[in-house]
């Protein structure tokens, strides 16, 4: 157990490629939902048993697919978003009934003799095997497939197979296309869950023609049009019956037939979706009965090859080893799964903080896409990184708005959204964090820089500059000490808000408005089209370079807004591991006045300004802000592992690292039901990069620092740098750098700057820093980590 | 005009003692039921028209009468309150129709041929005179008086005469008890107005009596019963006919008669009322019977007299001369007529910010009451005074169990509230405003200087004090540089929220912490059994004495809070007066970091403690807050015009009075419908004592420093003090002081020290203070008062 907090069910056995449930647990089946879900960035299906029930929440969205609610308040305010959107759970295909001479094959009924489900981060599928003896006695043996295709956006698919076992069994399959199935999660205790949507979708079209069935829906508020398609494949040594119903909310493909003892039937079921908010209903209709179509010529085993294909492509270049604690190996290569999976087809919609595995947050996207997942993505698949940058611009209307709204010039990028617009409902943790729109224009940048993609920089990341820029200048102010000041916003931290002068953001800001300049400058018929002038950019020019920093001379650290050094401490003594975490034991007023973080602020502020900050003052910094935050963002501990690894903390940040890149596979947030944590996820692979590697590229080259924490044998990854994949792996004596296909490269491993091509160059790790271990605020330190996982 | 934002109408004829409309004007009905309301402090009756329409909001108010609503939120947290109080429209009993000639007398139909209502301060009543021509052509004349009993708390009685003119009129009036009345007000709009609640209330019981009907009924979730009863005397030269009907929502009198020329129909409706929560409903019908029984036996005459008589008392001890400027002189007394109506008998109930006049900011009482009205209340109608402390009082369970779930100490005041319950939706602009806290126990403390109330320190007093002391360390802490901290406060600007060392706060904290010291020491048996113990002493001595006050050295003004001076300015210029009041055009988020005051905050805190800033110090800090000012909540301009008379800006201090003064009768606000603004009613008569007249009383005795303003030719005003009634007036050369009743008083006139009993002192005026004129934000100067009025 990494934490006190950490769940200890379900265990899966530590296997490299796969993550594997024994045996059904259902009491915690809303979690393996989230873990065995599958998704390709436009489809996503919840792990939900094939014949549906029990479920923690069925779950099956399409990204961008979303209802409007009102946003209420008690006490309304001018500028606060009036409207929210949530995520919906749209058609469900993956449902499959089964009864067996007549009984309904329900694990909570007769005896479940075996129950094993797999997911295989190679094969990019789930497989579940069952063998169930039913009331009547009656054994089966059930072994299904899904996928969602990779290669195929629209395209999902399940190999269902079933046998008799002992006797013959006359069985019955009803694959089914459901429309607003019943949720039964009551959700209300956390505020952070998606607000329930009954029944939010109206039947517009339905249709039948040769088994291929397609319904098509359409929202009530939020005005799109969702279709579902589906058709079969069956096989039967008997006899097979075969019948299709078809109306407004239901779909239903009926087989029967009789099984001899060891015969089976085997059918595939293709699903074919597709959404709009534009094109008619028949469009629609056509599209998925098209991908249909397409997912039949290519045939299973043909999805099965494109799967495989697609994710050893993304192995070859990406893969993460962790020698010596595979248990870590293990975690890493499934938050690397569902990074993948999360952005590799998300083609101009956003990812979510939870991507297409849950409904918790609403579904929407954060500031953590940009600042955590972005980042992963551009090194590992850049297309998938450009997409979700495209989303961001693709929302400039809308940012342009809000900006207008809050009376200030250039865009001002939603808090929370799924279609660009602000849904955020508590303004000093939503509207008041304006680092948000840092991190969008940053990720534009860092894109650039690792993929040197000049097309981008100029289509899509200078305008996104030019507009953030405008928005720093006209949030900031020059005040009487000659410094440029950003008053009144939060930063990262969320047990802080509304405050002065927070050194990330601040730092953020002045990037970006360098960043602009830039741009603007060497993009002359952008900014031309964007009316920059000379004056903004000699506003941008001095706001930078003005930037105030807030320093506690007496401390000698940062605070990480203006006057938080000297806020009361918070009493960690006098808080009990059951206050945490602590937004939902004490009110937000009470956390915001007090030195406590929920998660790394400044520390995050020094991972990605590392030259702001020299080594001494990072030490200090580190240690001061170690002994007060309380991690209760699963956005934190990769954060502080990468400045702990750098620093020489190796054992802190290996404990750190456990915690991020274990948050799904041991729950240890108690809410992996709701939805993956993409960014822990992220976070972790850059903990690994950033962190242990030492690897940065913001000066224009690739550098790295290498230090081997004293517990692991070794660490290796792969990362596609301008169009070079270059595999660094990190020994105990030495790091070795090798480009595998591409251009050679020209880096730095500890300021020593190296040639890299073809062949293994090897360079000798130096001893890493030291620097007294900090501490952590009590019953808050994190456990060990011991390499025997 | 003294405002861009006054109204233009009604203009109501200067007279000194009443405040008369001489036409109706439809258009801002609303307004007038607000101004025309009666009000005892128990029971309130809205202006609206006899005949119930047309109106802009009808309402009969029972203070403490609530029903609770669910408080939305889009995103929720720990701590936020989860239900709310709206002050309900009880059963209406002004309700009096007439038909004449089988047509409905209705001022939108027919000839209004005349029509006048007249507020008389002296006599305590609503008279009205209308000449009505039918659409038939009759001709009627209606004269009706209404009054709320400031003898009789449960009382009110109408005087209704209709007479025929020109021809015979068959008259028939319908008198009415209606409950759950329509309201066609459309709200949403303005958030500060009351959610409506449509039909709050339940029938229980109904009866009639020989006459007398009694309606009971229930609040929903509450859990309260009202019981209202009617009964009628009855006057007519014919014969007249009298039929009662009595059903759950309504009771009715009819009585029909023919009038011949010049004959009348006299009818006198008696009205009475009783509220509980816990009664049963029999003893609440048996009570609203006995006020029935009990104002009979007084009779109209008897009423009418008891209420000049209990006036002439209030008149005699408190009256307000301004002698030169009549306007003000009618504003003045209007407003203390209001502010008697609504403490009088308020007796165990909250006096709301509005009274019992209009359901605005849904019936709340907040800090303005111990702030603005107790000072005014503890100085002219004591008993008024420790009566609403002692409501504050009884409602310390709820405070202590608010300030337990705030994870504080001592008893936390609700921001808003009806029954004592927390009922503030946004908590950076409520829970965060800790200084209700002191407002509370500074006016238990001043309550006790003004009278020398022993028992009421002893018994009420001494315990807000305890609790409120516990809170402030509590909340506070000693930082590092020794000094004591209130972190991330909201002060009474609430265009500021959530900022460190807010000096209002602090330094109306310190006098609290100091006065709980002095009271547990004096009144050991209550600190016994509140458990004080020496430790907390020191505690509370230690945190007053190093209380922080921060100063900005390189403006040499104070901060309101820390760091606000650094904050940007506000861009005045770029703001057109279409933008104001700020809040509706500007988010929360730009208004809260940026330097502009909603309202006077760093200026309260001078004006309540004028020894901790020297003369000069003042004056530079009134001059730099004037600048950034812009009196969006009508709580402003008193304070402003308090220190602006001390400082020796005597014309300000003019125009400022008149801004608060005249806040209803011109409608300053452009919410008057909504209901009276009581604050700024108290605020007009603290700056004529403590603003021009210099008093205070906070060193043990009375002290005056007067400057009259060189547009007046004098002020005069009458005080209570410890039992002895002081009447001060202040003329161009001197101010008199004599006591008319009670021991002589010492006070000090500019700090000369006088003996005062029954003859007159008579001492010179010394010349005023003289510093440059201050200038106010572009758009927002105040005119120059004109005496002319």
């Amino acid at each position: 157990m990494i934490n006190p907090r950490a769940a200890t069910s379900p265990q899966f056995p530590i296997e490299p490629w796969t993550v594997r449930e024994e045996s059904l647990d259902l009491d915690h089946i809303g979690r393996t939902e989230s873990i065995f879900a599958l998704s390709n960035g436009h489809l996503g299906l919840r792990g939900n048993l094939d014949e549906g029930e029990p479920f923690g929440e069925p779950g099956t969205y399409l990204s961008g697919v979303h209802e409007l609610r009102p946003l209420p308040y008690a006490e309304a305010g001018y500028g606060f978003p009036e409207s929210g959107q949530t995520v919906i759970n749209v058609t469900n295909g993956k449902l499959i009934r089964l009864l067996v001479d007549d009984e309904p094959f329900d694990v909570r009924y007769g005896v479940l003799l075996h129950h094993e489900r797999v997911l295989d981060m190679r094969a990019g599928t789930l497989r579940r095997e069952v063998e169930w003896l039913s009331p009547a006695g009656q054994t089966i043996r059930l072994t299904t497939t899904r996928l969602v295709s990779l290669t195929q956006r629209a395209v999902a698919a399940i190999h269902y197979e079933v046998e008799a076992v002992g006797d013959a069994a006359r069985v019955v399959v009803q694959s089914e296309l459901i429309v607003n199935e019943p949720q039964n999660v009551p959700r209300a205790a956390d505020p952070r869950v998606a607000a329930s949507l009954e029944a939010p979708l109206v039947g517009v079209d339905h249709s039948e023609h040769r088994g291929e069935i397609v319904l098509v829906h359409r929202t009530t508020r939020s005005g799109l049009q969702v279709a579902a398609a589906m058709d079969h494949f069956i096989e039967a040594e008997g006899a097979v019956d075969v019948e299709h119903d078809c109306s407004t909310d239901l779909a239903r493909t009926t087989i029967s037939t009789v099984l001899e003892p060891g015969q089976k039937l085997c059918v595939v079921k293709w699903l074919g979706y597709g959404w709009s908010s534009v094109r008619s209903s028949a469009a629609l209709r056509d599209q998925a009965s098209a991908a249909i179509h397409a997912a039949r010529a290519t045939g299973w085993d043909g999805l099965v090859d494109e799967q495989r294909r697609y994710l050893d492509d993304y192995w070859e270049r990406a893969d993460v080893v962790v020698d010596g604690d595979p248990e870590l190996q293990q975690a890493i290569r499934f938050n690397m799964f569902q990074l993948v999976q999360a952005g590799a087809r998300a083609e101009g919609q956003a990812i979510a903080s939870k991507g297409l595995t849950g409904s918790g947050y609403d579904g929407h996207s954060f500031w953590d896409t940009e600042a955590f997942v972005l980042p992963f993505l551009s090194a590992t698949v850049p297309h998938a990184a450009a997409d979700a940058l495209w989303w961001r611009h693709s929302t400039l209307p809308q940012a342009r708005e809000r900006a207008a709204a809050l009376r200030l010039k250039g865009a001002a990028f939603p808090w929370r959204t799924i279609s660009g617009d602000e849904c955020s409902g508590y303004w000093p943790a939503g509207t008041g964090a304006f680092h948000v729109n840092s991190a969008v224009a940053i990720a534009a940048v860092d894109h650039v820089l690792a993929t040197g993609d000049e097309a981008f920089e100029e289509g899509i990341a200078t305008e996104l500059l030019v507009e953030t820029a405008r928005l720093w200048v006209s949030l900031g102010h020059t005040a009487a000490d000659g410094c440029f000041h950003i008053d009144g916003v939060t930063g990262p931290d969320e047990y802080s808000a509304i405050a002065d002068d927070n050194v990330y953001t601040n730092l953020m800001a002045a990037r970006n408005l360098r960043a602009a300049v830039d741009a603007a400058t060497r993009y002359r018929t952008v900014a031309e089209r964007l009316s920059v002038t000379a004056d903004e950019l000699g506003e941008w020019t001095a706001a930078a370079n003005n930037m105030f920093v807030p320093y506690d001379e007496r401390l000698r650290v940062h605070p990480q807004a203006n006057g938080f050094t000297a806020h009361e401490m918070w009493d960690f003594e006098g808080t009990t591991d059951d206050k945490y975490p602590l937004f939902r034991s004490f009110p937000y007023f009470d956390l915001y006045r007090k030195q406590v973080a929920k998660q790394a602020d400044l520390v995050m502020a020094m991972q990605r300004f590392p030259d702001s900050f020299d080594e001494e003052q990072t030490a200090r910094n580190f240690a001061y802000y170690e002994a007060l935050t309380v991690r209760d963002s699963s956005l934190s501990s990769t954060t502080q592992s990468a400045v702990a690894a750098q620093l020489g903390h190796l054992d802190l940040a290996m404990s750190y690292l456990a915690e991020g890149a274990l948050a799904d596979l041991r729950d240890l947030h108690d809410n992996t039901s709701d939805g993956l944590h993409l960014a822990a996820a992220a976070g972790s692979w850059i903990t690994i990069t950033n962190g242990f590697g030492g690897m940065r590229f913001d000066a224009g080259w690739l550098s790295f620092r290498p230090y081997l924490p004293p517990r692991l044998d070794g660490i290796a990854f792969g990362i596609t740098y301008r169009g070079s994949h270059l595999r660094v792996a990190m020994g105990r004596e030495q790091t070795e750098y090798l480009v595998l296909s591409g251009d050679p490269l020209t880096i730095t491993h500890h300021g020593e700057a190296l040639e890299v091509a073809g062949d293994i160059v090897a360079r000798d790790n130096p001893p890493p820093p030291s620097y007294p271990a900090p501490s952590q605020p009590s019953g808050r330190v994190p456990p060990l980590r011991s390499t025997s996982g």
